[in-house]
């Protein structure tokens, strides 16, 4: 069943790899002839041949070999500086949500870590303030890495930069936050994109678009320098924080309260991104 | 049923994952398979599994816990703000529609509030003067935003930065309406947009698209900077109708009448755009 | 039958929506779910929901209410305007078709009067001096307008616009008449864009496409110049038949023929663009 | 039969357009409905109205009326000075295939006349030379309305003009033959572009898109110039042809050598492009 | 059964078509709806009516009747030396794989001659050195034309252009051969190019797109200005080979080493290009 | 079986051609029929005819006969400097995985050699240092020959510099591990590109994508500089491990460890890219 849409060469027979390959389930079986789909690929050939399975095998074996999922003692230590990197500005810039839980336990395939906030009620539009204390928090696990390691970053903060920049390059396209690019919005409409009406041009000119990359990476850098400035004047705090997680790789708000001596003062509730903007 | 189209692994059981989501009703668990799908494709996997359920399902319970739909005091008074902004300026240039009601009663998923205009007729054909005064009234919400928060502008006008930036970009490429690229049209006709021929390249250069994007800038910010005018002037009236939209969340013509002392005087009723413009 | 190819969301039924806009017509229903289709679709949604209905219906009955179809006095003084320019342009340049009816009844939807020029044969190829003709002629409800109104001008001439840059860019990249693009064709054939075979990448230079832009430009307000110089030189008769049009809505040849003192002297009888210029 | 694949509205009948439309042809019904699907593309409909049909009628009939397919005395003057210049120049330059027919009664809906020239034999490769010698037969047809009316072109030469630039354009980007360009081919092999694989980018720089503006552009006007300065020098014979073309309407090879005064001397024959180049 | 999908317009009859075509067979009469469909979608018309199939005919026929496929002796001739100079070059290179056989039989379509060389065993890897001996032997043709025709090129060599240009390209985009462009990767992996996901933008500058040109462009120049000095050196060896070539049609290893005095020195036997790099 | 989805010209039978090539299986025929439709696709033909068959079956026969797989001395030498090249490096850099096996045995259609590295557990993420050190060792191979053949580099690194080139860009536009490019993210986010949802144009300027060209190339060069200078500082090390893979093909990690003299030291292990990465 996971060899559907993949054209095999005759004499190629799915059951003899079932059976050599014994300690893979269903979903590894199917990587299995994804990878071998690709390497016929390669070969530009029409049709996946036994050597490209056998192969690809070879290949899967040894990514499962590797799927122990538990991290080294060195990482464990940069995730929790990470996560407490997030939490630590969370409960300082005045907007952010309240932080539920921090974590260092993997969740999903590309999460190492995670930093709950629960927002107690729907936010239905966010201030330019708001935004910024938003970005602040996102990229304060990259921050937090940068302060603990001379520099030294790493993959761990792919995502948040991801989800900072989309947002910065609304705040300049969609938002009208800039003074530079005015009111005026660029390119298609949201809603747009999910029609499958035709396929519009890029309607702004490459000036325009370098005018949107400058504005959209200061935002982003000035984000990250303020997080950097907020971890450092609390260095004690975002320490004591990835010690305790490293140690014991969760910590709910209220062990968060009293690990920093006293429960974090109630700030305005409000922070998760309204739908229209994820 | 509201997994077609989603490939699941074999094992993975979406009646399990009904039963564990009791609170959730048949449109909540169309998007915990879809926000599963996008950890799936993510994550390069062929198939949804049962972790990506799982991590969806945290994600979307999330989403849902916050789902009250209750605006905070300060969203109100800002919506009202806004919406205010919309209805002061619609009352005060030449030849915007009638305003019918003004809310601040979330409506559909994007709307905050709602200026309602009712033009008596429909509208053949547009001037230069009244598509200004339709920008003006379209951008009010973010000048009134502006005013009274101290530049500090919000989401919220989103969706009126779209809607003008892309009446300005008609103004220029499909109008006529600027000195500077005069009476040539520029860019796909509206109508082969919807024709199933064949994808035509943008048909003018990046200098030309750098004009367009300077003087489509330019209509938006003399809007915007009429709008702020407009409500720097009328200051009082502003506030009045943002205080009791804020109390009363909703006021009719004749109420909006009876807040400002008096019939607001008749205009031409005509403002809305025909549906070529649209 | 109006909400093929939408999904709706369980529980949503179009029977309640028929029942509940007994005013409405087939192709307002189509529009209604086409409408809350658009709104489900920027809340991310995948299927239509009853709210997206609701406000789907609030949306079109509004556009319903304006739909009356009667122009203002103003509005058909101004379209009066707009088609006597492209009338007595018509009977002033040496190349165009015999006017047949000019009217000012709004016809189809983008139509808001049409000046009917019926040639007494099929032209099989246009000279350089015919197209020069044409562009003027189709230029002229602008100019007239632009006369008329102290240069306020219309959405009125959108077509009229869209028209003529589409003639005039084929002058400059199919036709070969201009010295500074030469006789090189820029472009896919017209017959090549019809054709699935493959998506080719624009042939020409971003330097190639600002001359396209330049000359076409050139050439658009060159024949918008002279009509507007036509009918400053014959003012009178442009206000003639604007107003007896305003008055009587509708001229034929014979009519204007009389209203303007005699017959309008036969000229050669040629002007509309063959099939392939279309 | 003609309505399919477009959506029609409820209440809109075929047969009752049939009806009134006596005079049409099953194709003519066809083209109304298209005109119709259109026009309400145009207004934003999803399904095709009866006053879209009603307005399409209108267009139709409007042009079945100059259907007359009979060109007026200038016209066929024109277009016989535009085939006597192909024929003229064809039997000038030492490499074009020996002229067979040259004609100027329209055929399909193009061409509205034609020189046929017929090869001897398959060409299986073409020399630079001979290339030059096609371009120059193919541009003489406008070098000719050129001459004969004062530099006043028109869009008979549209084909001629496209298929010497495509031409112009593969001496240029795929058969090595300008200096500047050198032996290295630009863009898509021919052969790629009608495999569905998979939509690569252009594979050039802009500059080395505006070289090959320029060398195909050049290329085209020697050509251009070349039929020019044959025709100038031949005036006598262009306009002995094109007289004769005018009154006669077809010259077969006899007629043509006979009309100027002995046989034209047989050269080499062999100018018709190879499958590969066309 | 030629005309699937090809719309008809009534009353056109394919079996009348068959009827007044005795002479072709099958393929021919489906050139003859292909190229009546081309013109009919030229004329914007939906469907295939009688006057695009009598025009079609017209034009199959035609080019049926020069389908004779005997080379002239010019052609002859040229195709020796082109053959020849491939054949001298793979002499002289020390990489290139040896000579099988030369021919100037025509074969398939775009074939006129053709080197046979045959490898003695698969190449795994390829140098740099071997690249460019395999570039000057695919350039000699051209090479040889130019210097047996004063530099008057012919289409002759448009295959062996495109192939060197891929390969240059390749060795500047994808086997890191520059200095320039360095060990960076340009552009799509080629594996992803046959993969049905997604359209990712062109990955590199304009001015990197420029650098490419410049240094393929350098690549090719270098390779046919080195098969130039080569045949220079060896003209009287192949003019020795055009002659025979031209005479015998076909020539083998044996055969040209008798010619040439003495068996061709053996050299390494490898250079086909890998299957990747084809 | 083979010839689905190809269109076969009347007459022309598969049979037949099975018949005539007795010595090829069915993956052979596919690539001959493949190679018959690209001939007749070549030839502007609609379907496949015998004599593209014919060429067809030369060309592919001529290539199975070079499919010995056999790689000649020199080849073997080369493939084992580029093997030794990514283990001596690999050996040297602090955070690589460990070497499980070094080999010179082709293996698939692409890989000559493999050097295979075994990870102990699943890296969770990267840091810039490791990524660094990965991009080395996928270079070392390069610099290997490099160093073995005067700077005469080979086509066995294509794969490598592929790698290398989609990680450095990763680097750049990804992870943000550039000052110049900053912690913003450019392109569309990777999920993005596996979603059937809309072509979005590239979201970056020009001149940011030369910067993202410059820093790449940077990053590429500077690995490949290193992984050179660590080869030049172990070179007597090289060359042993080279010598002893040309004589025994295929070394584990313990052979390794008693050629170089001892084990080599224990470092961390953890090199492979996580998935995200790939």
């Amino acid at each position: 069943v996971h060899a559907r849409g993949v054209a095999l060469a005759p004499g190629v027979d799915l059951q003899t790899v079932a059976a050599r390959t014994p300690g893979m389930v269903g979903a590894d079986l199917a990587n299995v002839v994804n990878e071998a789909a690709l390497l016929a690929a390669r070969r530009g050939a029409e049709a996946v041949e036994a050597r490209d399975l056998e192969e690809a095998i070879d290949r899967i074996a040894l990514g499962l070999a590797k799927k122990s999922r538990v991290m080294t003692p060195a990482e464990k230590e940069r995730v929790a500086y990470h996560e407490a990197g997030h939490a630590v500005v969370a409960l300082s810039v005045p907007h952010a949500d309240p932080v539920h839980r921090v974590s260092i336990v993997p969740r999903g395939v590309a999460a190492l870590g995670h930093t709950l906030r629960l927002p107690t009620h729907e936010r239905f539009l966010l201030t330019r303030s708001e935004l910024e204390d938003e970005l602040a928090v996102m990229l304060a696990g990259r921050a937090a890495e940068q302060l603990g390691y001379q520099g030294v970053v790493s993959t761990g903060a792919a995502d948040d930069l991801e989800r900072a920049s989309e947002l910065a390059r609304q705040m300049v396209t969609r938002f009208g936050m800039t003074e530079r690019l005015g009111q005026l919005t660029y390119g298609l409409p949201l809603a747009a994109r999910f029609l499958p009406l035709t396929a519009e041009e890029r309607n702004y000119s490459d000036d325009t678009a370098r005018a949107i990359d400058e504005e959209a990476l200061r935002i982003v850098e000035d984000a990250c320098q303020r997080a950097h400035e907020i971890l450092t004047s609390r260095r004690r705090e975002l320490e004591k924080v990835a010690a305790e997680l490293a140690k014991r790789e969760s910590l709910t708000r209220d062990e968060l309260d009293r690990l920093l001596g006293g429960a974090t003062e109630p700030r305005q509730l409000e922070a998760l991104l309204p739908s229209h903007v994820a």
